[in-house]
């Protein structure tokens, strides 16, 4: 019912007292000036951002989409990035990969031996033979999308099917029959609570991770409410609101200042 | 109701007389005993296959995880190889990326302004607004994952909802919204013919990227009769069934037979 990354997730979050997953998703354009026109501005970046929120952040997440468009030079820094995470941390590859067989198993080594993340997000559509690579990996979470903070989440993940019931919820009955070894986590955005309330009691003690708080509208206390089941069952995820509180050079000064704010949010939960 | 890119496949099919897209999923595990211990033997490996059928194949698809598998390293061989593609031929990322807004347009950035691609394949899951972004840019084409040839297709893919029609058909609904400008084809495997037929139903003129025949059991003939609607409209996948045709030095001129032969059956279609 536990592996060793689930494990050590639950510990930290218990002794930490935190919840908190800073997303890295950085880009050129919204660095303060003075690092702005330099060439390892964005590693600088990410290492004082790291550094003033280690001892808070129970994971980093990490968006693929961020690095990987900025070509070779992005695809380093994703290298350079994930070497530098706290060993305490939750590693998680935002990478929002899915394929089947051989295919998905090469996604699975990317990210888990050429990188050395300890989780990943996926997408479901393919079906169980999408997922079933990733869970090769002992000691890995992998972080199934099950109702995402989007609007275009009412297209597909909360169309009811035949039986009433949405597609999501469908989406997490099949994982389920993964679940058993605790390698299985979902993402479930912030921005609908009563949805994230449906989506723990459908799975009562899973890892969820919740982006959507802070930037995108939703509200840390209201998370808690609707998802929080014990340390380690989840994450919540703030990016924008942590990276940018400031434009200038106190940015890490103030990206610590708006982790605290969040932790003391957290606090409650405990 | 036309692109360039689209207009240019379909000019191309019709003059080649081809529907062949070769998938260029290399490994080093399976190159030639010459070539696997080449420091640069896997670009070589490439170069050569590209060379044996640029004038039989009118587009090539590139797996992306076949490269990020190997790194850093990986993605300077998807560059390499992305560039050495003909340029008569639609260059697809077989990246199954999918994310919204920003991310969403950060992964079109990387496959189409990074990387010299014309195509993407996508994940629908979280719906239309994780399409939109690579609709952004004029003259690309994003395939969209209707129905896959894996198993676990059943899973979500084929699963009826409310309506009684299985969840692929209201992904393609949803989706020809943004189909007037001819922006859009579909992922359909090989596997299951008589859903492939459907699936042309469904979308008569739209482009259908069809994997699995060869190596993973489709055969030509029936995709053809179940898909094919003019030139441009169908593009049959070949990976391993070509690549790999022969495990000795004649690979070059095995991978081109195989092509030729993949070619002769095509031929009934025009």
């Amino acid at each position: 019912m536990s592996n060793a990354v689930l494990e050590r997730l639950r510990q930290e979050s218990a002794a930490r007292k935190s919840l908190l997953c800073v997303g890295l998703d950085v880009q050129t354009e919204k660095l303060p000036l003075s690092l702005r026109n330099q060439p390892d501005g964005l590693l600088k970046f990410i290492q004082e951002i790291i550094s003033a929120t280690a001892d808070l952040a129970i994971a980093y997440k990490v968006n693929t989409a961020f690095y990987e468009c900025m070509g070779l030079k992005g695809w380093m820094l994703l290298e350079q990035t994930a070497s530098m995470l706290p060993s305490h941390a939750l590693k998680i590859a935002d990478c929002k990969r899915g394929d089947i067989g051989h295919t998905g198993g090469f996604y699975a080594k990317a990210f888990y031996e050429q990188l050395p993340f300890d989780a990943v997000t996926l997408h479901p559509y393919m079906g169980s033979d999408s997922i079933k690579p990733f869970l090769d990996y002992p000691d890995k979470l992998a972080f199934i999308l099950a109702v995402t903070s989007n609007a275009g989440a009412v297209d597909f993940e909360l169309q009811p099917m035949a039986d009433g019931r949405p597609l999501w919820q469908h989406v997490m009955a099949i994982s389920e029959r993964f679940w058993q070894d605790g390698s299985i986590g979902y993402v479930a955005g912030a921005t609908r609570p009563e949805l994230l309330a449906e989506v723990r009691e459908f799975a009562p003690t899973a890892p969820l991770l919740v982006p959507g708080v802070g930037a995108q509208g939703g509200s840390v206390a209201e998370v808690i409410s609707a998802g929080y089941a014990g340390p380690g069952s989840l994450l919540i995820n703030a990016s924008r609101s942590i990276l940018f509180a400031s434009e200038g050079d106190d940015f890490a000064e103030k990206a610590r200042e708006a982790a605290l704010a969040m932790l003391a949010e957290m606090t409650e939960a405990f």
